[in-house]
């Protein structure tokens, strides 16, 4: 008989945006929620909003335990994890190598499964956590040396739970993936953001001229640095691998500048492309 | 005394978005509306809508005159314009410079001002004019050879009409200030989709992972190619030097990508610097 979700008692390290919005996701799914934030207010916030019912430094009591902080933070922690043989840990870090890697030297008998829901918004933080968060969004599940078929049942079931849509995937192809549909993008929002920083330093009127175009090219920028330095931090290597190959693709438009026919042409397949893709994905708006 | 909009025949080339959103807007605040373009079907909506009252392929009826076209076809179309002596011409162009230089050649007697309102929408075409468009947003003004007094005040007077604020700026500070503003986050969008493109053709599965922060840094790249062909080929110059720009910014947080403590430090800073401009400015969904 399969384990129950709704017999488990469930650990949320974090209640920042994702653990939070996971917990509220969870309320009345499970037996019984706590959780931990390194901000007293976060904690307190979520207990009077009954999204834990109590706040727990250990996660001894735990037969699900998640890790919602920061990728780097993840990587270091998953040693010290205080995790009951039989327990099921599973992490929410956006990137997949490294902290498939901590999770497979968990002790023998704590079961693990890489996790990293694709949903989430610019602002951070248990005071933006909503229940609907994870509602629709593709759910990242990777294999560990911790992975037993009942593990990867409840992890499953746990997904569901939070009205996501389980995609099991290699942690390198995901790192190898992400790095060019989400970290890159970051990293372009923030560096367009320091440029503009640097302008407005010796030319105050910088952000006269600035509109939408500008704040959706920046709104990334927007996201809690300690989120975004375990990301970058934890997939440099396939960070910088994407930000290269973007360079050289600045390059090929930066080329046809002056030779509008060419461009136009150029543009119009990149136009048509994403159109195609909002298509067939819909259109998704960080707000 | 000062010369009145109510009493204009406004002449609008180009019934697009912002074309017609500005025809939309300006109902009933002036005598009359004529308009054209080249496809027909946006001219008919136009005037069903009530948009137009007539179309014209002619401006030699209108007082005022409204080039709301890409921006490298304003520069070869303005020596053509039937704009008869006392006539205003204004453009909706997103660059100005070389635009402006081809409104100071119109012919003595025919007055003119560069304009660019800094609003939109990703999406173009008359089907998504919206006759609250322009309202709360800045639009520059820039002087030609051709603005008179009278000019100005005029100019100032459409602007005010559709509910946005007049700017005055100098054309090349425009284009220098808007090439990071607005231009280089094309560029950037463009660049990251057609990285996207090219990883796809070989490997299907990038799209799966794609989310919000991908949607977001994509989204001008939904744009109409004739529109940013224009604006990107006559705002080469200060778009390569912005550019350049960006890859120094970009350089500068490479080099931190294995150093997460000094990373989060240099992140915190951009992120410090958009809270403060969303609250100086507001956010501004493109949608």
């Amino acid at each position: 008989m399969p384990e129950s979700l709704a017999g488990c008692t469930v650990h949320i390290v974090g209640l920042g945006l994702m653990g939070g919005s996971l917990a509220l996701a969870l309320r009345g799914q499970v037996e019984r929620l706590t959780g931990h934030d390194l901000i007293p207010e976060a904690v307190e916030h979520a207990r009077r909003t009954g999204a834990i019912d109590e706040e727990s430094a250990s996660a001894q009591g735990a037969d699900i335990i998640v890790l919602a902080i920061p990728a780097d933070r993840i990587v270091s922690q998953v040693a010290a994890l205080d995790a009951r043989p039989g327990a099921l840990v599973i992490d929410l870090g956006s990137t997949k190598t490294q902290i498939c890697a901590a999770l497979d030297r968990l002790p023998d008998g704590v079961r693990a499964v890489g996790g990293h829901p694709m949903c989430g918004l610019a602002e951070n933080g248990y005071q933006h956590a909503i229940s609907t968060l994870y509602r629709g969004a593709r759910f990242v599940l990777c294999e560990t040396a911790r992975t037993t078929p009942d593990a990867r049942a409840l992890a499953e079931a746990l997904v569901h739970a939070v009205g996501a849509h389980p995609l099991w995937m290699d942690r390198c192809r995901h790192d190898e993936l992400t790095a060019l549909t989400s970290h890159l993008p970051h990293l372009l929002n923030f560096a367009l953001m320091r440029l503009a920083m640097a302008r407005a330093a010796q030319d105050p009127d910088v952000y006269a001229l600035a509109a939408g175009g500008f704040d959706g090219a920046t709104r990334l920028a927007r996201t809690a640095e300690s989120m975004i330095a375990g990301m970058f931090s934890t997939n440099a290597h396939e960070l910088r691998r994407a930000a290269a190959e973007l360079r050289e693709h600045l390059d090929a438009l930066e080329c046809l500048l002056d030779d509008a026919p060419a461009l136009q042409r150029e543009l119009g397949a990149i136009v048509e492309a994403r159109r195609a893709y909002t298509t067939a994905y819909g259109e998704r708006l960080i707000t």
